[in-house]
């Protein structure tokens, strides 16, 4: 953690300024939190001019220092770009509250019960790359969860990023809510800082690329939601029906290729290998995707040879690694020592196999004949997303707004003590009672 | 990380060892497992007289080796503390299946189908000192949850430890489960080496001191479960009912001061403080505790004088530390400041005060007028319990086997594809089904 410098006073003095409003903000209810939603959509939309116009400022500026055109779009946040940040704003408001949903209560003796109750995280710590429009969906999501968040952004969107601070600050000031809860970070320093406020900051949120996030998780004793890598598998099995086979590999690898949840490498069993690839090669050709194959599949016609390194490589681009396998059990095993436990697919039609797929592969989605590219919060139908997480534990996979909540156990008594349960003198029922 | 070394390819070769069998005990049912667990109680009821002899050359090494008094009681396993761990064992096996749990169960769209399902999180990596009735308890909890594990014991305790395990690998000799998922680690190196198993290992569970757990929390990315403080607090408020207060903070000390969830500082509201103090002060002085407080209670009677490094001591012995504050809010400052986010508890007759502690508090465990003693797996119902998680993240507070579990995705279809979707041809239902 050399790279890493301690914390600046005035950040510590800014992020104990983040983290007691959200204190408060813990304890606003539903319509409350709402509300702030609704006002922080009012405010950026009253200022949709001037915002549009600081974007502009930080696209003439980037521009002129060579950012590249691909940068250059995703920092460009115009008014019909902003009005869909804002309609997500208001989308965010009206999703079910992710707060103070019991999931235990128990009567462990007469008078003294226990409650399992869902509470905010905190104050989340945001980095993000380029886009400005990814400002205004994670404040929404911290505030609509009760978490206060500290947000860093790209230099290139300095501007952008001030304007739409100051406007959700505006419409925050206008609730119940304090603009204490959101903070923006504004230097490099400040942002790497930021990854030494344990108990400060209860999870941190990188979005951005692979190795900014590989980086956060190398620097940090925080809690990191997110991923590295995608290496995402699709396993054409031995009872494939290889017209699905090919219409779903398709997908996934093209549908939208710089995605984490696009397919990197494709595994065929031995028996199906000539007959799937002679209908795939030509269809993956069309679609412009280069095909690297082990000695088999090249024997088969994949036009490039594959080395290892291919079977490590999320390519985020129209290239696809192709091996033969021997059966099921060898797909598994490659998913386990290359993949990155993100999300696999099984195409079969035998039902036996899809299920051993789906028992044995330790990915946070194990899919059975459909495109990986479902993988994500907004298709599982949790109307927002914070990331997918490809840790083990939980939040898992596509993360909605109950990743950002966690629990909290409360026990309500009248004098109960430990020595009458130690001593026999009372009992404990544990009787669970109604959620 | 420079005091840990790198993983030797033994090391690698037994942890990759366990990590297979591991996927297989993964797939096993609830009955398979269950009846693992009934075999390897048996195995220890056989050997009953063999392992009591292994134990008993530990302790005539570790006491001719100097070994403290309360040490060697912990290492001792006699005939009554071995049936107790293997009682322990069946009532493991009794507990409700942690797996296969689903809480999700929605239709995409007509044929597309998502699950969110509990499986095992894959091997536990487990570091523990002293107590040899641990291996036993927490090789239990694993193979019930379906996880290997990889455990190391301390050296004084080599010989029980080697014994256990043999009996346990033979129990599991006899069940649908591999003895695989199951391996000891006898070197100090390995123990080390196993905080570097990223990918291999899923979660550190260390049992032992401070010391050990803060060291491990240091030194390792695979997420940890426990604690390393425990400073829980009592705030006992101006409505306080004062006799209930003296009996809950009695307990919360005295019951069992070694225990993490019992108090270390008495926060008092400023207007309860002399009356509260002139009943509390004899009855903690007839208890053997030793109080240290601030000014405002030294010049109340308490006898010693506190420092700040009192408020960040966790004594786990009759030493409490003791004071006067204005009001709740500066009781919550305190607790923020200076606790753990372990257990606190408010003692107050006056329901909105105690809502605002137990809403504005974020510790893992918030009471009102009841001892912090009850924050345990055991009392809370949990049947049997893997350690008290002081992280904001789940799984928070006592953990019992539901812990040891993460979830996996499963999303079914019929070759439906992304793009259908993108382009309007097919919409999403997010339709619900029954769990």
């Amino acid at each position: 953690m050399n790279e890493v410098p301690e914390p600046s006073p005035e950040l510590l003095q800014r992020a104990g300024a983040v983290r007691r409003a959200a204190v408060d903000l813990g304890m606003a209810d539903d319509g409350q939190r709402m509300q702030a939603l609704q006002a922080m959509a009012d405010a950026l939309a009253e200022r949709s001019d001037a915002l549009v116009a600081a974007n502009r400022e930080d696209l003439d500026r980037s521009a002129s220092e060579g950012l590249a055109p691909a940068l250059l779009a995703r920092l460009k946040l115009d008014a019909a770009k902003l009005e869909g940040a804002i309609d997500g704003v208001r989308k965010v408001a009206s999703l079910k509250d992710p707060l103070g949903r019991r999931d235990l209560h128990r009567e462990l003796d007469q008078g003294l019960t226990l409650e399992r109750v869902t509470v905010p995280l905190g104050v989340l710590g945001v980095i993000f790359e380029a886009r400005p429009d990814a400002v205004i969906q994670i404040a929404s999501l911290a505030i609509r969860s009760g978490n206060g968040a500290l947000l860093k952004g790209g230099s290139e969107a300095r501007c952008t990023n001030e304007a739409v601070m100051e406007a959700l600050k505006a419409g925050l000031a206008s609730s119940a809510v304090s603009p204490d809860a959101l903070a923006l970070l504004t230097t490099r320093q400040e942002s790497l800082a930021l990854l030494k406020l344990d108990g400060l900051v209860d999870l941190i949120i990188p979005r951005g690329s692979n190795e900014l996030v590989r980086f956060i998780q190398d620097n940090t004793r925080i809690p990191v939601l997110g991923h590295a890598d995608g290496i995402c598998h699709l396993y054409v099995d031995a009872a494939a029906d290889l017209d699905k086979a090919v219409r779903v590999a398709l997908d996934s690898k093209t549908q939208y290729p710089a995605a984490c949840n696009a397919i990197e490498t494709l595994l065929v069993h031995r028996s199906v290998a000539a007959s799937f690839l002679s209908a795939a090669i030509p269809a993956f050709r069309d679609a412009g995707v280069v095909l690297r194959g082990d000695a088999a599949s090249v024997a088969l016609g994949v036009p490039e040879s594959a080395t290892e390194a291919d079977w490590r490589t999320e390519y985020l681009d129209l290239t696809l690694a192709v091996k033969v396998v021997d059966d099921l059990a060898a797909a598994a095993d490659h998913i386990r020592r290359f993949g990155s436990r993100h999300t696999e697919c099984i195409v079969t039609e035998d039902a036996a196999a899809a299920d051993r797929f789906l028992s044995s592969i330790d990915s946070a989605g194990v899919y059975h004949n459909c495109s990986t590219r479902f993988a994500d919060g907004f298709r599982y139908g949790f109307g927002a997303e914070v990331g997918i997480s490809t840790q083990t534990l939980p939040p898992r996979g596509p993360v909605g707004l109950e990743g950002l909540v966690t629990y909290r156990y409360r026990l309500r008594g009248d004098g109960h003590v430990a020595a009458d349960y130690a001593s026999g003198a009372s009992r404990f029922t544990h009787n669970d009672l109604s959620l």
